[in-house]
């Protein structure tokens, strides 16, 4: 089998630069162009010295990049970018996974409210299917375009979805307290996510309101068959990589909590549930792409809480994408994706 | 005024070093002893460089310390010593602080449970007054025995106490997701709290039980009228100081919520409540004796949030001592206590 | 005495919101104005929550601030922005204290080949004292503009200031090897200081030359009677606050070097010559105006390595300004100095 | 080719699961045996959750564990171990790589005087190779015993290579400023190396004389022609993994010290000299068999300063180690050590 020619847009942000880490080790695949306005003509591993010797292309100019030779193009570009040059790639046969929110939520005038801009193509949207394995398997092997999900969504989700699919909590009180280290943020100068400011200390953010609500709160609603009321509170935390979400909800029904998980991931190759007990730490999935998932009744009450850690650039980002892209090809679902964690 | 003569009890952990930082600041004490047994002989500033100059006593064995000269002991030891020790000085006039648990709960067939050991003085553990300023002021004033509160139940507490007091919120269904920096864990050698362990990690720990559950439930209990339900999922975050509370609740009446916390504290030396929409963050507090308290209700609907910072070697230990002791001798209850934090 | 009346010009970043920090606690002064162009009308505290309670003014705007008011300004601006206002204030007769380099160098051409401009006031760099008080103490006092050093530039010369003056090492081939904490780089947005780029990382930056190595080979040549040569390499560590000073140089004659220093900083209130094989940590000094050496001689060879360390925004810039600021004043020389350093 | 049947003894500590990180991704190795004398009967994988689904022993206690059926056996353990027990295991044909400094220094007295022990086995220390492939790759080869080096022995000795070779340097007055992230300390639980102690803080341990001098000062001696004497200097940065050696000689001749670099290693597959001006990060090599070099001359002075970088527990342990394996058993050199850094 030909290798699948890769084009990734927007490589100089923290997803860009993990794509080209797992492409750079996957079997099937050959990098082909990888565009970047600020920095055309620059070699990739001049930016990022972790590549020398792995990646040899510099960033072209998004104006003289050829994608539609690709057989597969991933948006690693902030949100609404994807939305305008996706339609011009499908119609010429290549395939799209967008990183960032262009194509998730599926009813526009919420998108448009929580990102603050006109959709561009509406119409596609409907088209695209949530790249979200554990859901959309079968949809996502023939997709042409695909909406890679958020990285608190992600975890959220999967820390939730077998509580709601068995309809066993009351969803329409669901508590997602979530933890991101800093690359979640991205690779923009801010003063906020500056190491001066962010290292020794703990904040939460968007308390009011995160993007990512809505997100989850739609793919919660598909799993279940009740409304789903979702209060959200994100913080950042001093670390890299990870993110941990603990998750509290009510039990409407007993149930065998360890056994319900266990069943329902026991064919999925990249989620793990842990023994009964265990306390998953983030560092336990870095550079990996897993998601660990712990469930706790404490002292037997009637309150669950789900323990669900993944890397945020890998399971929440990159690591997801290709998983899409080998469902999309045809490809082992974990081609390239057998990286071990890197713990310490 | 003459000075207060100061002794400690176990000056070689943390919650030691920091009231010696802060009794060096303090104008009205006098530091007369230290003990420690395994370190008897050595300079307090050979152990600690950050007292070179400010502390200039060497510790002293316990067996040969005259702390019943002292106008005041504190305990910062393990649990389960100053229980051994408190009568006699009680008997010898001496007033007493512990910084650790021994005299916390109330109920001591709860404490045993928890702690692990038989007490060793329950009738103490009646007269002692819980050290929570912000709840028992006037009995402070004419304590013997003051059990300093844990570092996360200061945290908890402070933060729900204006909805538990007011009846606001529904009690039997509270949920406190808490984050604690390194430092909580104590000084003692352990693999688990390695920095190539905790840096650049995030778990939670403890969710099938944690001993200051208890403590905050018999608090709250005490603010309300309701019986108290509480989920507490303690979490280690790798920074080195600082507690952030994130706190759930569901509201069972309206209320102004800014104006309900404001005035509960509005004359409260130590505890700051920030403008509406605000997140306090852990170093805005790091050093310092301050509880920053900032209250949500997250697209208006019946979920209180509030999110509640400590540095949790001062307000939720050695600071909070100090301001027992300035309560205990009648001192302005802000001496020795008005350092600015360090940020960054 | 009625109190110090202050100014401070540019007081959004970090070396401004510690001289806050140093000024909210000083028994002297009285803040008066702070200005700010990007922020003007905000309160200092709602930008810095830390000093919520304890620093009540707002930013003023540069064009609208009654700076000749004041008794002393300090400018806690980039480089290039104090000598375009220095002559004017000096004119009405208030003092000035320059937190960056526009005074520190008194070859302009030197500085005008490192800082990159014209320099707006020759005649005044001729007038300015050099505010290492260790070295410069009397001219302090009276000094009308003081160059307060940079931060390297302090740890490197009291680290070598006692081998240099008593010409005991060969001055022609120094060696500093310098680490500095995240903080050393500012308050600006930029993406290389992003806690995702620093965090878990070590580099050195600036081989080629930086700024500090002509601020320092002035100082050392200025203590000695050799021409000085100097290799100067800048790290940086992820930490937040504090410099490492590791410094090499060969003996030219027998000394004991540990009374040496000993006798050298006997009466330096802010230099601690640490006992002989001590290795100082910099979180002994941190939020401390200290500077804390070792000396040491390994294998008894004729290479002296002094480690020096000191929070680079206390003795390495406001608390070292403020320092300046007591001895013009005729303050004592500790006067809100007197901070024990936080550890942990 | 069947795979190489393989030994851990002592895998609980960092180099332990480093290689079972490496090993369960190497194509040609199966992993038969893992000791651990206080963890016998555990999982593997419960104890290091990072290696769930990948390693899939239990560790056995050294006594019951069947070594001599492996074709080749690591030791991960403390100094002082291996010597106990490689004489054996070479006697039953099978080959030994030790992490430890058990084979390291040639010079027993110098062994013995620095490790504080009696060597166990003098003759075998004469029969072992120093596993520097960079240096010794045909012996290794042909090796029954390799002796892996230490960490910052192979990050100076790389650094200083080319120079010392060449003879291009003043070999008796080299400096090595050394910096080490936590992880280099090992997973013993000890104060100091605790999260809380650790973080946010920069040291020099060690001034007086460090074990790795000794190691280091035979393998430069064995390069070039001339004594050599060596002023290394290790420090404690705040990081995980990661070491930055930041080298300085005098130049005792012209060389154009670019191109002597790239050449000397220009056929290594595991050494990157960058470009000229060039500041290599540690997180560049983060988790793979990599050292990145650059080499500067400041201001074109007689000063060379070398910047060297290398992942502790990889290229200065088990990465090294397996290189070792590689060449021991005929491989290709690269096989399981083509992974990426992982960067941020």
């Amino acid at each position: 089998m030909s290798k699948i020619k890769i084009g990734i847009v927007g490589g100089t942000g923290y997803t860009g630069v993990e794509l080209l880490r797992l492409l750079a080790q996957h079997p099937q695949t050959e990098l082909d162009v990888i565009t970047s306005r600020g920095e055309a003509g620059m070699s990739v591993s001049d930016m990022f010295p972790s590549l020398r010797g792995r990646v040899d292309l510099p960033f072209t100019d998004p104006a003289q990049a050829n994608l539609k030779s690709c057989d597969i193009v991933f948006f690693a570009t902030p949100n609404g970018i994807a939305m305008q040059q996706t339609r011009e790639l499908l119609d010429a046969g290549v395939r799209v996974i967008d990183l960032a929110a262009d194509f998730r939520i599926k009813d526009i005038a919420v998108w448009e409210k929580w990102y603050g801009m006109a959709h561009a193509c509406p119409d596609l949207v409907a088209d695209a299917v949530y790249g979200l394995p554990e859901v959309n398997r079968e949809s996502i092997r023939n997709a042409r375009l695909v909406a890679n999900p958020g990285c608190y969504p992600t975890a959220v989700q999967l820390g939730f979805m077998p509580l709601i699919e068995a309809g066993l909590v009351d969803a329409g009180r669901l508590i997602a307290d979530v933890k991101s280290g800093t690359s979640g943020a991205g690779r923009k100068a801010e003063t906020h996510t500056l190491h001066a400011e962010a290292a020794d200390n703990f904040k939460a953010y968007g308390v009011a309101g995160h993007r990512h609500l809505p997100e989850i709160s739609q793919g919660l609603a598909a799993m279940g068959s009740q409304p789903v009321g979702l209060t959200f509170v994100p913080h950042l935390t001093p670390m890299v990589r990870g993110i941990h979400a603990t998750l509290y909800s009510t039990l409407s029904a007993e149930c065998d909590l360890q056994t319900l998980f266990e069943q329902r991931y026991a064919n999925e190759p990249f989620v793990d549930v842990m023994p009964k007990g265990a306390h998953p730490e983030t560092r336990s999935v870095r550079g990996a792409n897993v998601c660990r998932i712990a469930v706790h009744r404490p002292q037997g009450g009637d309150t669950v809480v789900v323990l669900s850690v993944i890397d945020n650039l890998v399971k929440g980002a990159a690591g997801q994408a290709v998983h899409n892209m080998n469902l999309m090809f045809g490809l082992p679902e974990t081609a390239g994706l057998e990286l071990v964690p890197l713990s310490p």
